[in-house]
């Protein structure tokens, strides 16, 4: 086994004990580099430590930006890992460090790394995580249109109550324009209410109080949306595979293959 | 073909590639109005666009005008087409427009174009959330009952403990009449929470605690039952029987019976 | 039949056209009477309308005490009817305007009339409601023991919490003692909050994060509980019924009976 | 039957008449010396029977310190009662009362106490409520890896959009700070609203109400998958099998298959 190929192990995989370790100890740093930005905006902290943050940040940059050329060297086909999904972020989370060379500002930019913490997966059994995630995806990816439906419905709800809360509230009580009161409607129909904005006027009161129900009770639709095609696919976690035609998504109670007929073990 | 009829087939159908292309500039200009209504609001570009802005509603009013005429045209039967949905948004689309001849401010009502934007599903894959909104109607219409049931016990909650608050808070406490303190228990129930009223007693507080647990808890009950509702319907979408062993529980996408593996319908 | 019998189909039974007459009639009365109290309480109206409205109570307070009277009167077992669930009501809903003479302000409490209302459900049609109330009752009875469960674990954390904030955050952050914590505890983890109070201390903005994450993710277990008892019950809504032993919760797919094994028709 | 093991009857097990009056008695005392704790935090309570609460609350936990001491004394084997769930419970629930004798405060930590109304438990039926508990805990046990994978995707959410918001809204908002942002992130997309930090920026509000609609929607995701997996439960919490026809999915209260009428074991 050539180095190159051995450090593609260790760099790419989790399966051999190095490889594990470098894992681990990248999703350290990325922690570590992450907390580092929080620190840093908080204005106590900064007064004091600016000097020894910055130093531990451009650390950090440099051992990423190695890490991210090593990767591009070990792997067998360069311009697949720089395009793929984990490529692309290992570039994003260093470039904002680069980018403060011109922009003051964007450094706070590299919280972005937390991306990187999706390598976690991998150090953990990774099969019932993947599992795990695919049955989400695969629950939301089917239940796409009434989502979509019911997004457009909400929307629509949104742009006319905003819209009415503007004529009957006014600028006067602090619906300034429809967009404000746009973002009013979205405050309470969601029901986080703030209170940095509310209705006065009985009318305004009243619709709100409308808006306010409906938000509540809407949230039974996506809900049961998702809940209802979960529970579909909970049904559907079958293992068996149809030895004929590779079909594998066959119910618990499920003898013959129903796409092909062929009886199952 | 008739002309009238190439034309019937442009405005109200999207299947062609001159009929999609309608639709689709249509809801550019939909959209478009709405944006402009929304910018028309905020005072800072009010200030400074009102002329453009006025000049470019007035356009597009023309242009909704011009095709709802000539929708009514073209249709076969224009009464039945009056009295549609499409019809009576396509109507209401363009009349506040109209209005602000006579009422000032009336303009903000053209947002109910945003109804006219339903037309996007003509232009999608119209089948697939057809269906999908058929599939959200349909359970939301057999859990009327126990919506209404369910609605029926939350107003009543309300009513008595809004009562009750305006006797325990009181006008010194912001609690200044029972519609403000319905209004409060509406704002606390639903999880809202704006904090404009908020009451100042010990017993206020514990009775306001007891509500927002219920109100915390009750949402579980309509998600419930719309959900029931959707995982009852997704379970039996399908009316197929098995010719050979008549069992008829077959998902959607079943081409052979997976009980005893005949070929299905 | 005597004149007390069709007095009594009038006044009780909602079939005959009088009947439902009556009850059509009694409702409007009782919201005209809710509407009543509400007006009152707002300052401006009572300054102008005090007395017309007193009037007007009374006038439905006579008619209510009237109806009650006659009640008991029509009905064959008066005990059964003062001590069942609708005579108790009745009684409650005219004793606040008696109350007034004595105590002021008293008045308010004839909101209590709303729950007069629940008639209105034996002028629809009675049995499809009842049959949802009933479906809704057996959900939450059947999963009460889980219920109780999950609001044991909550009442301890909004203990816990409560007492741990009121000693992070202390009176100088608005913490003024244990209840007013808990109080807040409620408020946060409800998803209410009204901000009156909120943390201000680093250590008590995480405590109460963490607070809100929990709140937002733990609606899922009442929810998952109310759900899954509704969808159990939603496959049980078949209506056969054994011969022998008269069982009536037999599932869908169901040949026998699962009690006494009887073949069902 | 020994002494000791007669007291330990008493004090352990809720089966004999004494043994449930132990215990009552145990609750009473329990909820008794949290409402001391409660009540003392009051200020106005505090300043006027202080003297009495203080002794009030020593008995309590000298009662308390001798009840743990007994328990030792009749256990057979005191180290697996002392390093136990409950031992351990009932040793912090006496701790904080002797660590006020050198930390002022910390008596307020005796709420630790009503994790020990866990013993409630025991005198209600155990059984029905032992089984609530662990079908909860079951269900919740086996979607674990969903909704690991749903709180990472939360966090990193929360990470991000709390960085953005306090680069657009910067410090002159009342985002002074990374920490302060990503609080006001969680009090925003879990729905709780405070409203003490708000968007002023008309891209923040944008930010915001993305962000609000998201936290709106994205909690159809954890009550899902909760949902899901206790439908799943409660279809298959029975493992019989009828002996004749193999038929096994029966209720958990089947005397008889439903599919052949054979009696089941």
């Amino acid at each position: 086994m050539s180095r190159k190929q051995k450090l593609y192990e260790i760099i790419f995989e989790a399966d051999t004990p190095k490889g594990k370790l470098f894992d681990v100890a990248l999703l350290v740093v990325i922690l570590l580099s992450i907390a580092l930005v929080i620190l840093e905006s908080v204005p106590s902290i900064n007064a004091n430590y600016r000097e020894l943050l910055r130093l531990l940040e451009w650390c950090i940059t440099i051992l990423f930006t190695a890490e991210y050329i090593l990767r591009i060297l070990v792997v067998q086909r360069p311009s697949k890992y720089i395009f793929s999904f984990y490529g692309i972020i290992d570039f994003l989370s260093v470039l904002p460090s680069y980018l403060t060379l011109i922009f003051v500002g964007s450094q706070s930019l590299v919280v972005i790394r937390a991306i990187r913490l999706l390598r976690i997966f991998r150090i953990l059994k990774l099969n019932r995580y993947t599992v795990a995630g695919n049955n989400l995806k695969l629950a939301l990816q089917s239940s796409r249109e009434k989502i979509f439906v019911f997004l457009f419905f909400v929307i629509n709800v949104i742009l006319i109550v905003g819209t009415l809360m503007y004529l009957i509230e006014g600028p006067e009580n602090g619906f300034t324009s429809i967009p404000t009161s746009i973002y009013w409607t979205i405050v309470t129909m969601t029901t986080v209410g703030y209170g940095d904005i509310s209705p006065q006027t009985p009318v305004g009161q009243m619709l709100a109080s409308v808006l306010m129900i409906a938000g509540y009770a809407i949230i039974a639709v996506p809900t049961g949306i998702v809940t209802a095609e979960m529970v579909r696919s909970s049904t559907k976690s079958n293992t068996q595979v149809c030895p004929r035609c590779l079909h594998d998504q066959h119910e618990n109670d499920a003898a013959f293959c129903k796409k092909c007929g062929r009886q199952l073990n």
